[in-house]
């Protein structure tokens, strides 16, 4: 930031930039304004991948038009929570998208970045598919290679370790349970990489829409398991892409 | 309960009994009034074991005057949350108590009743001991056989599987753990006896008090895992007992 | 587990078993892979009973896949929280299941187990109804003797009594009850058998969805009382099942 | 209060009375400024009885000066959760006072009025017998008559129908009872006056410091069940008095 | 009770009764099965009234079959929380019921009972209306006099004194209010008769469906406040009903 | 208070008024009685702005006669939470009145007050919108001025310091988010101005209905920041408006 | 932000400013570091007031270090939540210092300024006191006038009236409240000033430590209140004393 | 896993191995049993790094023993939660321990790994120093490269822009904040590594003992933040340590 402003203000001052050029560098064209929102365009710039469109009462036109912007920007577009109406129409004006109707996610690939990185995506039951699946999208968006092991319960503890190997050979787990949340620890106990643990909403009664696998998670005795929002498949796909990116060449 | 009272009602109709005796048998002599609270005498008859004392808040004298009622009654003793004082005075009153520090228990065996049924008693970490000792006490309080395993927890996948063939031996398993509370559900998993979860009070931050853990046992994805309360080391050892007990000969 | 490992391993040593066989029957068969799920087939042997399927948020076809693996390996199927939907399905894809509309299960009885144990379910309110039909058909299908005991809640406290003869007759009982959830700690105090206390969603305003019966059972004075999940009248009947079947020969 | 304010206002338009005195009368004398607090001394006009004294909080000072202020009204004196320092200093200077340990209150019984109505206190066990005894003491202060019921707690279900005939001579019940809070619900069914539930914070675990049993008490299936604060002895007893007298003449 | 089972016993014990019939009396009649339900006819003696339909969860049908059962045996009848399809049926079968569709109430005067007590149901705001009817119907069945003040919420603060006189006027005060639930503070410092406070769901946010005014309502600062459960215009009635007519002749 | 009352007791002595006219003036014409509801027409003169309808749970035709009784006594008009098909018939009765959709708000300006005081309603994300229209709606209708500045949450950390020229030259600032409410905090930490910060229940699953972020504005380090009810703009802007006409000239 | 910035940038480019002291003035001294902690010296600037310091877990050590540190910038210097020992010191220090022993606060008059704006804080009970001390102190610290009102809680109706000229004569009304938490609602129902309400955790049992009274204030039905955290006298009296300022001249 | 048994039981099939050898190495030592507890000696090679001691609740010399187990086999030893009494005798048995108090931790470095990976450890406030200390000990004991940078909270916005330069130079961050938890996510808006979040007990009231700052942080609108239990200080510097030493070489 200081050698930034230094450079900057070193050449102002040699003249070799005027004070609006500069004043506009500094607080400049980082962020486009559509008419409902305004999309951080900076965002790759200082957090490594472009701003994420969560769907979720935003209008189709908006997302359209965030859309647009980034694509003009040459930067990936990922959108999250969209509605089946939202989708369609998505398709219709950007023909070259990919809808993924369990994760509900709409994705542009616009840039043509190579692979990086390894992500295993765990479910303990079926009913946890959709947020794995946010999750994959997500990993896809950042390029970041990824594969699924569903229906791995710790009511049945013979089915995890069956998959040991492949859990052993990623950079990073993510593990999405719902009921008490166990299988993050249990998986935590196995392997040597970080796991992200995002709990769902599955169960009924005490399981209080997810918030007894969250304090389940939160209290994990394996040292490994680190923890994001009920059903946050993205955040845990983000945060896991992130990490198995930076492990890898 | 019909049985009985038309039985009582044919004596007295014959003659046999007269109305105030049969009017006493029907409202009689099931409880003992000491100075400060009423022994229930008639817990054994009904339930099949004597009331247990709860010994937090209640006095020393108290405690000492409700087992001289049940030993009048030949009822075994058993008194928990006893403090250091309490067991003082006890153990002075009654040398032939036995009082385990950790399970913070007295107990006085009256009866001769032989050994029958078997449980295991499971913890997660070395702090759910107290909780566990609890439960051994109460166990052996109702002559029925016990074990107790340690330190099993999640985050050494290995550690309970070498337990395995004692776990599957036994009748009931009482598994007390703390935290994420996960214990329960893995030993679900393996064993086809029930499986009775004592959530402790062990953890903290988004532990709550041993809430998650009791939140956790109770969204078990495993069919066999009953729940009682935190810290709830006694009941966790009489339903298992009790079960137990029934299950042998 | 030991004794089978060493078997199987002194099988190898001894050449009657080559690497590859043993390598399948340790890691082996004992799950189905259908088109969404994984179904756990070596439940019945680790456990004692069948995989059971929750069928909320599963496809039709799943559950038709599942039952259809459980039948071929000679298991007895029941699904919980089966939709009208998924009932019709079933019922014409498996003319001889059986389908309970108050408790939302279906069931196939495969195997011809005679039946052993003594159930007994009790109603708070009519409300509770259908959990204590999920515990029923759940006992139905484990081949366990049970009656339903309807409306005795504890407003009206001379209903109780009516029925206690029969409620000491049987091996274990389940009691649902929404509201203040008092009646599994009045049943607790007249019978000398376990208590299996399901909390109902029954109620409105403080009950909280049932947390508030929950709590209530959780805290119960009675001994024997042990909880399940809100609503959860699948683990209470299965809980039941399996207490009253090792009681019983 | 329209009668009150036409009578001054008629008085003051006749002449018999002056601006000031009207002024002074409508928002006159009726608090009194200690050094700490003001009393409300018109308390007893307004609801039948004086102000109470939470003594948590105060200084020995502040209520030995209101207690001062209240005796020149002619105004009987309580107090409750008095320090036993409190009560030192308050029965030195007010050797009549009675001062009960376990309730944690000191009265002075200034007035002469005669005992009216009749209230039952019952606990579920011994450790409700603080709240209990706070709730006796105020009926005392109100000169109600009173009388204790203790231990007769749900799980020993024969003990509370030997004290029905009591229960229903009185004019109200007052219940305190902690855990799971089932007793006011079973005693509401046996009587056909109101009974003023007190949940007390006697529990561990999910007893969440009394709000399991108040909750049981809220969701009462039994009509006739009013539910005070946790440990509010002083509430029940209150209550229980002002409807007692004005059920009795 | 002991007085009653005495006298029953001295009658069989003289020969006038014979064993079955006491048998018979003493577990009799007290209780009618209906197709789903047990109707408790003995509440009238027991509790001094009848006891009420809850509709909510139970057929049509269930609810005619239990009025026609009160009918016959001289019981007045009433069903809250009656949805509009219960309503249409009810008095297609009993034209002489009373629907008010504001409280979702129904009811039938099948005694002649003279009116005696006076009540005043009062409420914050207008939303708090259906509450206020629900226990303005009950009073109506149970023969009591009542009264409606609406729309004195705190706010206003002029509003309340308005109506002192006839607030002071009445044996007990019914305050319905929701949001943060003050009002029943604030009547309960002006009256001397016992308030009786219902917190509705009213409000939103952190008003968490009713939980708020309850929390305000339990830790009223004004001693004669009691609580029933949210949304318990029925409980609150029945309460005030039971307490107003024990304090009138 | 005590003025207007001296005085007007002060002509009641001497006789130039009469009884009834003050015993009228003090308890008189300050609540209108509509059908449904009684509108508090003094506010104006207590608070300084007159009372605001909150349409949800009231009939259309209460909502126009209550503004139609302020319209009488020329106070400006609001109502709230007005759902689409109570604003179609507002705006058929009042064609001049101003329906917001997003806000949900209807207005009505009947006096021609000036404009007073400056306040900046910023939010985080597009979601928080609708509550940020009803905060700018009730700025309007209380004549002060006000500007939107959407889209500058946490996450995107260059977008808020481009508008801090903007945000330090009003007098109030209030600010709307979701999730964890971090930037009522960040904003308090640029400006002198006091932050009023309205959490939104925009989130989900730990956002827990707008509760996380309730609790996060509650604890905010910043020191000028206070805190109104989740979704509340209503209220967010009333207070802003109050304080900030007290500000300006 | 960008005047100053263009301003900076400008007199750099004219060679005015050199470009170290152009960074330096960007980035500057703004910060003080202490031995422990980071005093910010820009908060007055920024906000209009210095920063206060928390002392609850620091050291005597720094609180004097920062109070050095502020005096030598001719600042205000207030610390909140001080023990008994941190007083000492302070004292002992800064013999100019005023410490007040209820609120728990020490401060310095480092500067002269004159005073502005009129508070009057408000408690309910004799123990809001402390809290109350707390708003008196901050208002002293930042020469805001300030009176207190106190024990004027609702259940003595008749009390809060005679104050009403006092409230109504303030720019802000401060009330500190615990149990229900209902006069920030009935005061503001009074006064046409912005209410500043304080949730205090006095009470017990179901006042939860405070948040009773915080649900209540933050539902509060009066437009005109705004909440700050429980116990947060500080900052009550922080934001009462902004709003006063800026209301007056 | 898989090949691991499949190389052992290649060996054994060629007779190069016995079966008791096989056996024993399939369920061998990888667990030491001390007095009081099991280490997981085989914790390393599974995950990566020794097991870690939590102190609380442990004996001293049970710490004492499994140091002296895990130095047997080479293993650096670290505990945390150590109280002053167990750290003085861990010191003296260990001469070459290191204690750090504020962090309450003490380690002793066996190995001589060389470091790897850099992390920043980010504080709010003063009073989250402890937590801060106790990951930046974890991080020395995995030999991880770290800063601490302190006292950065969003009230002074000024002072994390100073240390965006060191911020972005590391591998991953970690932030510990309570109160209101908002410094993860501005921080997770300038930097492109993983964030892991730490809320702290810091703050009252409303704080609710971190909770707040929990669910803060949990529902972060920065896509990089993940999060650990309250006060979890170990835990985030462990992942931070797990994730930065994959990202170096």
């Amino acid at each position: 930031m200081n050698d930034e402003l230094t450079s900057l203000l070193t050449e102002l001052r040699a003249g070799r930039l005027e004070v609006p050029e500069v004043a506009a560098r500094l607080n400049s064209e980082r962020t486009a304004a559509t008419g409902d929102a305004h999309v951080d365009l900076d965002r790759e710039r200082r957090c490594g991948f472009p701003e994420v469109v969560y769907a979720e009462g935003k209008t189709s036109r908006a997302i359209v038009e965030i859309f647009e912007r980034q694509i003009e920007h040459g930067q990936d577009c990922l959108a999250t929570r969209v509605s089946a109406e939202q989708a369609d129409l998505l398709q219709r004006r950007f023909p070259e998208s990919i809808h993924n109707e369990t994760a509900r996610t709409v994705r542009i690939d616009v840039t043509s970045r190579e692979q990086r990185g390894r992500v295993a995506v765990v479910t303990a039951g079926t009913s946890d598919r959709p947020v794995a699946e946010e999750a994959l999208e997500t990993l896809r968006w950042m390029r970041c290679g990824c594969e699924l092991i569903v229906d791995v319960g710790v009511a049945g503890p013979h089915r995890l370790p069956e998959h040991l190997d492949r859990l052993r050979g990623v950079d990073v787990v993510v593990v999405a349970a719902g009921m008490e949340g166990a299988l993050p620890s249990v998986v935590g106990g196995w392997v040597d990489s970080p796991v992200i643990a995002v709990p769902t909403s599955v169960g009924y009664g005490a399981a209080l829409g997810g918030l007894a696998a969250l304090l389940g998670m939160l209290n994990s005795c394996a040292s490994n398991v680190a923890v994001v929002n009920i059903d946050a498949g993205f955040k845990a796909g983000y945060l896991a892409g992130l990490i198995a990116q930076r492990g890898s060449s």
